[in-house]
């Protein structure tokens, strides 16, 4: 349970952005009950009692279930984006920007592993508008992996048979880490993002230049 | 829902051991409930119209929900082991070895994807001396795939700076498999097996000779 408690902890935090603090205090609640017990054993009603609050308040801010998903899927498939974005598009070699990707993506899966899981795992609980609009990201956060082990092939810096199926590869590796990460295990986020980084060079054969 | 029906098809044949027929029946009826709608929410009245029968006949193979997801896991986990076993203690060079231990466990893992997710996501459900019983299962996995690693660092065939913590990178990457996976994609199972098990030489890198 403590690790429950924990990721609920970070999660706090990590909605900051989220006003007014209802609405807040409900996602955060959502976080917690999705990941416990998975999206479709999960009441509005089981979500306003863990926020102390009553179903026709949950209702002001959230008019249902599928709604509360969907903003933490949004709000969770931005940050992926902006991650995958900022390092496709920041300074240095391809092999730098890859690791940068990696090592950053990595850490918010384990970091906040609970949101993760939520955002990964339960794509098909969402309406078809919603996961049109979230499959549009994702397709956007595999091409900008897609492009910077495109650019290490053209420059010679990568040797990749496969670039799509590498691709694949390097965001599922990465993914995974909600899966298995615990806060109690015995690497730290930034430990995994490291060995994962070494690791996913090696995947696309990087020439030390 | 035709990838639902059309594993559905398949886990027929693959509880082909479990009798009498009746309890497979029950068996592949959890395994489409879990999948689709997550433990949680699934009921063992659910699973027993899923399978054309009563809550009674239910009863008289399966005592409660997590008797069945204990059963799956059991089988699931087993069927992994044996896998991993086989390919550790087979011929061949270290190299050999681990590309074949991934590209069946690869294989597995795309093959029966519905099977694997429950097997891999919903270890959390399971009451504490059968997750204790699988853990253990899980340990053993882990360290078959280990003792492939240690084989081919000790003879030199491969350079790996951080043993276990390449072993977990192998093991996740085929396992998140299970959670990409779709049969009506562009890769069968065996090219995923075949890209994989190269990905994973270069992450040990394996020296050819």
């Amino acid at each position: 349970m403590s690790t429950v408690e924990e990721a609920a902890g970070d999660e706090e935090k990590a909605w900051g952005e989220v006003t007014p603090e209802a609405a807040r205090r409900l996602l955060v609640a959502a976080v917690e009950a999705f990941a416990e017990r998975g999206y479709h054993a999960t009441t509005t009603r089981d979500i306003a009692s863990r926020a102390g609050m009553s179903p026709a308040a949950l209702y002001i801010h959230y008019k249902t279930k599928e709604e509360l998903l969907h903003r933490i899927s949004r709000v969770g498939h931005d940050r992926a984006l902006e991650i995958l974005e900022t390092a496709a598009d920041g300074e240095g070699t391809a092999a730098e920007r890859l690791a940068q990707a990696v090592r950053t993506f990595v850490r918010w899966h384990a970091g906040r592993y609970s949101t993760a899981r939520i955002v990964q795992y339960e794509l098909d609980a969402l309406e078809p508008d919603h996961r049109a609009e979230i499959m549009a990201l994702r397709r956007r956060s595999d091409a900008a992996v897609r492009r910077i082990i495109d650019d290490g092939v053209r420059t010679g810096e990568f040797d990749v048979p496969d670039v799509s199926g590498t691709t694949l590869a390097v965001l599922s590796l990465c993914i995974d880490v909600a899966r298995w990460f615990r806060s109690e295990g015995p690497r730290t986020p930034d430990e995994v993002g490291e060995l994962y980084a070494g690791l996913v060079l090696r995947m696309v054969s990087a020439q030390k230049r």
